[in-house]
């Protein structure tokens, strides 16, 4: 079996070209790092190749992940999955410790028209999550994994928000990057229309709200609009908001981080509806 | 006026050792980096000393910290405000860009008694967050500040959780290090013993909980403790706690970031507190 050893290598040099947001917008793709994260992609059918070190063999968990990849090379369901020398896989990796194996992943390119087929299945309601503006990658990828986990059926990515398929942006989603759909690259006006023409009200939290988060009246569709901690809102204007809640904070505290004042925000609009529905779930 | 420009300064060497826990522990002290944090550790007075580069004084902002700062010294309520050479003030941050001021904070040092005192104050509630083995410093600083946002008296960190004065911890309270009591280094048993003795009841979040957590029935007095995302309670039993809730997670998310899983659960208390008091407002 051939083992890359040569960072010149073409493929190599081909896949190192992903770390960078150009090349990932360019070819639809991305890395992800790790067992856990590459299990993830392989069950959401996402990956398009891998890479492993010999280390990760002698795992039982990582033995037989490269085994159902290899499988699928076979099956030329995947277009390679290769053994390369710990400095290559090193190389591709953006953590210090890649734990192994790094794999290419195709960016599902969700657009506003399938969340509209999502919530054309249940059209009676919708959750939307808007992110604007939030520059800390791992925060962005904890409100990704937690609109997911919260029942969002997509997760919309404003133009100037930081890229949502960056090392640490993924690391963060603990996986929800493969399966919550991601519409990115969309301006604020294109969204403000669609949720028009769809009947989605649009919230943002506030500090300077008069209404507690808990007391809101959240339509049955709703676009939520989390913006950055310091900055609050960038692209979207505040006049095209349909109702701001606040969330209390004890005396003394400016902001909550953007994450968890995203998850409350999320997980009040989801209580809601809960109490709302016979049976109680609607997650 | 003096400049420190040598890393092997006495003074400069011993603050050094306050990036180890070790020492940390027994001066009771920490380091702070940044013109934000090291505003809040001054308006706290917890400050013992401060270091600053030259290029701080170019900024409105840094100039004015600096000449506070350098007031204090005189009020000898500061043991000093020294200017430092880049490298030394470099050799002293944990940040590639300590955004030229890093200063000497004392802990706080608090003790369960501290939160009976303030329970007393406001007999009929208490709220206190439980902290079991969270190792990610940025979600167990951001678990502070949360939790001092949703009113909370004081956070126990146990024995076995990550150093809540580490770099990065210090950074995701945004300050809330200087207001929120930490305790630290205290035993379950301890606080176990503790809650019993003071009517708090033990909430621990469980995803095979029956109750979803804003059906939980919360006691007026409550103790809130939040485990690690991956293992879930480490020092504290199963068998201790009273009520065990869980958050809904939509088909196939595994769990939450444990700064949003707890917030969720902290706000959701605090909630149900502001339901039940008049004026509806508890923070």
């Amino acid at each position: 079996m051939e083992i890359i050893s040569s960072l010149q290598n073409p493929l190599i040099k081909e896949t190192k070209k992903l770390q960078q947001k150009k090349y990932r917008d360019i070819r639809k793709e991305f890395l992800v790092e790790g067992v856990r994260l590459v299990e993830e992609g392989l069950k959401a059918g996402s990956l398009s190749g891998a890479f492993y070190e010999e280390d990760l063999l002698a795992q039982e968990r990582g033995r037989l992940l490269v085994e159902e990849l290899s499988l699928l090379v076979q099956e030329k369901a995947l277009a390679y999955c290769v053994q390369v020398a710990p400095p290559v896989l090193q190389s591709l990796a953006e953590t210090r410790t890649p734990q192994g194996i790094v794999a290419v992943a195709r960016q599902k390119e969700a657009v506003l028209g399938e969340a509209t087929a999502t919530a054309a299945a249940k059209p009676e309601r919708g959750l939307l999550l808007v992110v604007d503006g939030v520059s800390d990658p791992g925060n962005f990828g904890t409100l990704i994994r937690t609109a997911w986990a919260a029942g969002a059926e997509a997760v919309v990515c404003l133009q100037g928000t930081a890229d949502c398929y960056n090392a640490k942006t993924i690391r963060a989603t603990m996986g929800a990057v493969f399966s919550a759909p991601l519409i990115t690259g969309v301006s604020w006006e294109d969204v403000r229309r669609w949720c028009r023409a769809h009947g989605y009200q649009i919230i943002a939290g506030d500090l300077a709200a008069n209404t507690v988060y808990f007391d809101g009246d959240y339509a049955p569709k709703a676009a939520l609009v989390v913006g950055s901690e310091g900055q609050g809102l960038s692209a979207v204007r505040r006049e095209d908001v349909d109702l701001c809640v606040r969330i209390p904070l004890a005396n003394g505290v400016e902001s909550l981080n953007a994450a968890v004042a995203g998850g409350l925000l999320l997980y009040e609009i989801m209580r809601q509806r809960a109490l709302a529905t016979v049976g109680g779930n609607v997650v």
